[in-house]
């Protein structure tokens, strides 16, 4: 069987660009993950791999205006976006050489002999080692940020795990420029380039699940093929941790009172945040929960006039198009259902933003209206209008996990006047992370930053975003009755390294700080 | 179709003593998880949930005497061992209610807005949240420390989680009477006594692992039966974690200088440890690397003299008996298999330890007899005989993941000269806890400590003893630009509570330590 071509598309026309590589069979899989596996003692000084996540992102910045002609060429999402991405992907890269360099992930625990503990304690001394070749899967729509060097990339190999990564299928040029970029990186510090492998190919990616010698896994895409892989992952003779972001509403409650307030602004910040990228973000707000009545009306208004004047907008891919239009069709002929500004096709190859409208009591109950709690990807959002907090909180209660929720509120309730604090905990089951009086689009990256909510926004309780993304490649590791020339100078009680640690129960930050 | 009956039976004589309860029904374990759902408020309050824990402490240590007693005429494992496993369930769970005040496991971050970031970071405040109702499976083997008031239970408590118990058939009568305990402790302190239910049954657990309401899970058990758990978790329509221990080989690997230095000694300690509480822990030793010749001879015939000193024992049940006196007998038929001190069946109702010699040989290709490099439940070891450390090492290159490994040095290795560090981090990736010059048996509650270890030994990362088995039942939220006054305390600026935490990126351990 001829090995099955990997074409680089243009989604502006849907033509071909070029051939970029073939699929990867079985064999050629099995030869990047033991190579990759390979590399990992070359990971396990961590000055060297910190030294090598700054090299990276110095060679992605001096391959910056390359790289993004790259990138929009297979995704159309323009040079200043791909641009400020690609510059937050080099910002990530940095923020975890320094993460490496704390250590404080680490979570080094020195326990001393203690006879007066039941049982008693023996010399115990904890930290985390890596948990091997970690297999990443790339997101379609951020082709720098949750993709090749992306944050489960960066965050694996500041663990000292070597990666493969599952190139999308939209931008499989960039990718291959990319893998380039990282392996000549690691060769500048004698890391052999295995330690960054790149297959393409659906198959390819099932095969790559199932290796024996793959430890972990993080995934960005859809819910269907997130559990896909997720059930392949768990499927496993020796399962693995499948860390997978796989689909998000992302509702909103705006409040009657915060609707009186400024429900103009909101309704125009609301169409900024849903038509960004051309609603192509994973927390895309996709259920904004609005008063009935006139307040609610004048923000159903402002956000008609601000999304009707966008312009028409290319999306990933062809299939992509042909499910937003058939999506926002589908969810346009439910019963009640309006569309003051309809979504769906434009010219041959792009879409128009729009969105659609719903009595909030459609979706208390079930049936065929709950297609409007199901994630439509693109520049959509359903806004349903609620006739008061008992109804609006029935809604809530039947939404799925998410990655954010979000709450807008008048300045009285906001300043703990009102029912504030009480919705803040009605929004905190849903979601990992929740915004007041903002809109969701955009995640830092920074150490509080939680990207990651309840199944299915994401597989497990990590993120993927923000420094504690670090900890789902690692396990622990204690060592009881160790003598001190055996021992890692990270479990040393004279800390040569100068890490955080817990040391006989106290904390001690360290003085790297 | 009348409910099944649930009997207590004393394995001293395979008899039943009483009928205790009858096995859940399906709507009968949905009524019990609901309750314990509707329990989650009572147990937000910190400060609560500590004093719930001492006090299920105190009440147990008073209930001491009828406990163990009951527990002995269940399980047979005898006072003075019953007495101590009470001790350190009490210990544990008090251990839990400091970690409660002390506050580290929310693993608060603090991030200001910081404009100079890329992109921009926004006001963003994290910490952890209880993930809802817990499972808990029990242990055969440890009616107290591993079953309705053990490791899991308390942390799941401590987390904020209303727990549910399966408990083990081999000690149903004790576990009604404990969860009787901590009911009457959760009633002192006004908390519902649904806040921790407990089911019988093996559809029940079945049930149990299914329900939407059940949001995480522990179990301590079998290969089989935890597999077949975890299974069902992930196979759900919402996944849960899971965090079973299922089974560990706990390999010992004696260097030649070692066995040279002190081979007696070290058959003497091993003998000890394999057929501690009549070899039903999950960190016996169940495979010994011990050197071909005169040193290693000597080592044996310590081990020889003391399991053949030790006296008949009764194993927790008569399904185990019978599984161990089959397994022992189809390991000993091996081809180059011997039975210096011949494992087995003793009377009617008891087993007499023993052990098995093979050639390392044997356990590096593959074949009949890798079944010695699976886990027998009960007092028996195999030692196999290592020409060389190439053969050692290739040996330990075939084990799965294991909750130990140990190694076994002489003076001058333990000083750091000789191979000492390079056989510490040859162990390192088969298990969890390694230990020098020591025994595995035995697992001290401490914050370092930590219990699991690659699949099958745990299936997942994380551990059940220790302080950091507190973090499997929560997960982060992040609240971005939420005004000081709708945020929990815990979140404050001002650190009303006093938690350790990281603010503004610097690590700040608060002063309660």
């Amino acid at each position: 069987m001829a090995a099955a071509p990997v074409w680089s598309v243009d989604p502006r026309t849907g033509k071909q660009r070029e051939q970029v590589a073939v699929e990867a069979t079985a064999q050629e899989v099995d030869a990047v993950v033991r190579a990759a596996h390979a590399a990992r003692g070359a990971l396990a000084d961590r000055r060297l791999r910190a030294a090598f996540l700054r090299t990276a992102a110095a060679r992605l910045d001096e391959a910056g205006k390359r790289l993004v002609e790259a990138a929009d060429a297979e995704t159309a999402l323009g040079t200043p976006r791909l641009t400020g991405e690609l510059a937050r992907t080099c910002y990530q890269l940095r923020a975890f050489a320094d993460i490496v360099d704390e250590g404080a992930f680490l979570d080094v625990v020195i326990d001393h002999p203690d006879d007066t503990a039941t049982p008693p304690v023996p010399d115990l001394r904890r930290h985390k080692v890596p948990l091997g070749v970690v297999a990443v899967y790339s997101a379609s729509n951020f082709p720098f940020a949750f993709s090749v060097p992306g944050g489960d990339t960066a965050s694996a190999l500041a663990a000292g795990c070597p990666v493969v990564v599952k190139a999308h299928p939209d931008h499989p040029a960039l990718s291959e420029q990319v893998a380039g970029v990282l392996r000549a990186a690691a060769v500048e510090h004698g890391i052999p380039v295995g330690v960054l492998g790149l297959v393409h190919g659906f198959d390819a990616g099932v095969e790559l699940i199932r290796h024996p010698r793959i430890a972990a896994a993080g995934f960005t895409g859809s819910v269907r093929g997130g559990r896909a892989l997720f059930d392949a992952a768990a499927a496993r003779e020796v399962p693995i941790p499948f860390h997978g972001e796989l689909g998000s509403l992302n509702p909103v409650l705006v409040t009657e009172a915060a609707a009186v307030e400024r429900g103009e602004a909101i309704g125009a910040g609301l169409a900024g945040s849903m038509t960004l990228g051309t609603g192509q973000f994973c927390v895309k707000p996709g259920l904004v929960l609005v008063p009935a009545g006139a307040a609610g009306d004048a923000l159903v208004k402002s956000l008609a006039d601000a999304v009707g004047g966008t312009g028409p907008g290319v999306l990933l891919d062809h299939r992509m198009r042909d499910n937003f239009v058939a999506g926002a069709a589908e969810r346009a002929r439910l019963p009640e259902v309006d569309a003051p500004v309809a979504p769906g096709a434009d010219g041959e190859h792009t879409v128009s933003a729009g969105f659609l409208t719903v009595p909030a009591g459609r979706l208390v109950r079930g049936g065929e209206h709950d297609l409007l709690l199901e994630e439509c990807f693109g520049p959509v959002t359903v806004i349903a209008r609620y006739r008061d907090d008992t109804e609006a909180g029935a809604v809530l209660a039947r939404l799925p996990g998410n990655l954010t929720a979000t709450v807008h509120l008048s300045a009285e309730e906001a300043a703990g006047r009102g029912r504030g604090a009480q919705l803040l905990a009605e929004l905190t089951p849903l979601a990992g992370r929740v915004l007041v009086n903002g809109w969701p689009t955009g995640v830092a990256v920074a150490p509080a930053q939680h990207h990651g909510g309840p199944y299915p926004a994401t597989t497990s309780t990590s993120t993927s975003v923000g420094g504690t993304a670090v900890e789902r490649w690692l396990r622990p590791v204690v060592y009881q009755q160790t003598p001190e020339a055996l021992l890692p100078p990270e479990l040393r009680d004279d800390n040569p390294l100068d890490l955080p640690r817990r040391f006989n129960g106290r904390l001690e930050p360290g003085s790297k700080q």
